[in-house]
C-alpha cells in the first residue's frame, strides 16, 4: 500500500512493503520567481536543506526531519546509527523546540525495534500537524466575521507547516466564507518571508492582498484601513507574552495605540509553562549582514556601509497585554483564561 | 576673485572674471560603497542628475539647479533661453516647494539684465541654506541635553541640504558637545535613505550610530533604549500636521506609546500656512517595484511576485498631536506656539 503525504512544501511516497519512503522538498530559497522540488534521499541532505533555510517553518522542519529520519531506518534499521542521525537532525536548528519534541517521539519509536513504527511514527506526525492547523483555523475564524482588512507578519502558513498554517491558516478558513476579506502583508524585514512566501502563498490562494513595507502598517492603521492583525508565535511563556519574529511587537503596540484588535495564533506545543514571563526569553542576535542589505542562502546584495553596527534581533517579546487572544489548536484563549492559568501547565 | 562653495555632495567653483562656473555633484546613487564627483556642465545634465536621483534631498536640488542656471546664465545670457531652461529645470521635479521657491528668486535676478545679478543670487541661495540647517541645529539642541540615544529617520543631513543638514544637523551640534550620543538609524525601507545615506554621513561624521531595519525600532523602545527621536519635514500644515518620508508617522506612534519626545526639525520654508491641516496633504504612490524589492537608478532587484499589489505611499502625515516641538531656523515652536498660530503666516 502506498501512502502519499503532500503539504504545500513537502510532499513524502511511502510504501513499507518495498522499503520505499521517497521525499521532495519546495526548495523555499528559491521562491516566489521558481517552484523547484528537491528530491530528499539522505539524512546529510535533509540537514543541509533545513541549515540553507530550503525548508523552514518550525513544524514543517519537525516533521520533514521525522520522515528523513523514518527514510533512513527503512534502509539501515540499526538503533544506534539510528540514534546518531536523530542526533545530527536535532542539532541542524538548535532553536526549533517543535524539532526537538517530534525527534524525542522518534527515539521512542526505535525503541520498538522496527523500522514500521519508526515510519508510522512519521507519518501520525505530519497527520497531527495537519489537524492541529485545522483546528486552530477552526478556533480562530469567529473572532474575524466583521473584518474585512487584516494585516499579517512573517510567513505562518503552508509553507512553514504540514497544514494549512498558522495565523496565515485562520486567514485562509476565513477567506472561504468571507470573500471581502483583504490582507495586508507586511514584507517582513530583514529575511522578508511576507515579502517573499506569504504573498506567493496567498497568490496561490487567490485570497486579494496587498503588500507593504513594515514602516506602512501605522498609516493604513490610523486611515481605518486595518481591522485586525493576526501573527504567529515561536514560544509563548506561562504569562501569555510570547515571541514572534522581529516586527511583532511593533505591529502589537501599533493595533493597541489605533484601539485594533491584535491575535496570535499556534499550536500547544509552542507553549512553555517553564518560562514564566517575556523576560527570560533569551533573544539571539542574527549575522549583521542580513539588515545590511539583502541575504539569502542564494545571494548577497549589501547596501548599508559594510562596517556599519548592526542590532539584529531574530525575534521580540509581545507582551501579553497587547494580545486579544492566543488562538490554539485546543482553544482560543482571552486574558481571563491566561490568568487562570491555561498556559502553565500543558 | 574666485568663490568656493563646498558642501557635503555639492561643489562650485565660480569665477566671474573669467566666466567660469564649474559645479561637481557626489553621485548619491553610488553611496555608500564609492564616493564618485560627476562634473556638471551643462544645464541638462543637472536634470538628468536630479531625475536619477544623484543629487537628492528638497533643499540640496534648489540649491543645485540655480547653480545650473548661474553656469547657464554665464555661458549664454539671454533671458527668453534662461527661462526656459529655468522652466525645464523646475519640471525635474514637480514636487520639491524649495525648488520652485529658489527658482522664482532666480527669475526675478534674471531680470535685472546681466549674469553677475543670477550668479550672485544663487550664491546667496547655497548661503542662506548654510546659514539655515546651522540655525535649525542652534534651535535644536537644548531638547536633547539629556539624550544618550536617539532614533531617527530618512536622510536629513548634508547629503540633504547645502548645509549640516536639518534633524542630522541637530544630532551633529549635540554631538560635538555630548559625546555620549548614540544614534539608532532607521534603514527607511523602501529607499533606504537610512541605511544607504544616513548611516554614510554618521561614519564620516564618527558619530557612534548603530543601523535597524524599520519594525525593530518599538522594541528598542520597550527596552528603553530610545532617549528620543528627530525627523526632517516636506511640508508642515498650518495646524503643525507635517508630511515626511513613509514610517515617520509609525515612529511618531511609537514614540507616543512608549511616552518618548518626538521632534521635526526643517526650515521655515516648508511651512505651507495655505494647507490647514494634514487631511489637505494629498499622498502619491510611487513605482510599486520599489516595494517588491530593491530599486535604485542602478539596479532593480525583485524579491516578492512580480504582479503582487503594492501599497507604495511616498510620505505619510503625522499629526500635530504627536509632536513634542518644531524646530525651525527662526525658533523651536511648541504646541502652545502653533495654536497661537506660528504656522498660520510664515
Amino acid at each position: 500500500m502506498t501512502i502519499q503525504l503532500h503539504s504545500l512544501a513537502l510532499k513524502a511516497t511511502i510504501d513499507v512493503s518495498i522499503h520505499q519512503l521517497e521525499i521532495e522538498l519546495l526548495d523555499q530559497t528559491l521562491l516566489p520567481n521558481s517552484e523547484v522540488w528537491m528530491m530528499i534521499r539522505t539524512p546529510e541532505k535533509m540537514i543541509e536543506a533545513i541549515q540553507k533555510l530550503q525548508v523552514r517553518g518550525a513544524p514543517l522542519i519537525g516533521v520533514a526531519a521525522c520522515l528523513s529520519l523514518a527514510q533512513e531506518s527503512m534502509r539501515n534499521f540499526e538503533p544506534d546509527h539510528l540514534r546518531k542521525v536523530s542526533d545530527q537532525l536535532r542539532a541542524s536548528r538548535p532553536t526549533a523546540v517543535n524539532l526537538m519534541n517530534a525527534l524525542d517521539r522518534m527515539n521512542v519509536a526505535l525503541l520498538r525495534g522496527s523500522f514500521e513504527f519508526v515510519v508510522q511514527e512519521a507519518i501520525e506526525i505530519f497527520n497531527e500537524d495537519v489537524d492541529l492547523c485545522q483546528r486552530i483555523a477552526n478556533h480562530g475564524v469567529s473572532f474575524f466575521s466583521e473584518c474585512e482588512s487584516i494585516l499579517t507578519h512573517c510567513n505562518t502558513g503552508g509553507l512553514a507547516t504540514a497544514g494549512v498554517g498558522t495565523a496565515l491558516g485562520v486567514l485562509q478558513k476565513l477567506h472561504s466564507t468571507n470573500k471581502k476579506l483583504h490582507v495586508y502583508v507586511d514584507e517582513t524585514r530583514p529575511l522578508l518571508q511576507g515579502g517573499r512566501l506569504t504573498a506567493w502563498e496567498l497568490e496561490r490562494l487567490q485570497i486579494p492582498y496587498t503588500l507593504i513595507t513594515d514602516n506602512m502598517a501605522a498609516s493604513l492603521m490610523r486611515d481605518g484601513k486595518i481591522s485586525a492583525a493576526i501573527v504567529g508565535a515561536d514560544r509563548i511563556a506561562a504569562n501569555g507574552d510570547f515571541a514572534n519574529k522581529i516586527g511583532t511587537y511593533s505591529v502589537a503596540a501599533l493595533c493597541q495605540f489605533h484601539q485594533i484588535p491584535f491575535f496570535t495564533a499556534a499550536p500547544m506545543t509552542t507553549v512553555d509553562p517553564t518560562c514564566l514571563d517575556g523576560s527570560f526569553i533569551h533573544v539571539e542576535q542574527r549575522d549583521p549582514d542580513e539588515v545590511r542589505g539583502f541575504v539569502t542562502s542564494q545571494e548577497k546584495k549589501i547596501w548599508a556601509p559594510l562596517k556599519s553596527n548592526i542590532y539584529n534581533p531574530s525575534f521580540d517579546v509581545t507582551p501579553a497585554k497587547l494580545v486579544r487572544a492566543w488562538i490554539t489548536d485546543k482553544a482560543a484563549f482571552t486574558a481571563a483564561d491566561v490568568i487562570k492559568g491555561c498556559f502553565r501547565t500543558v
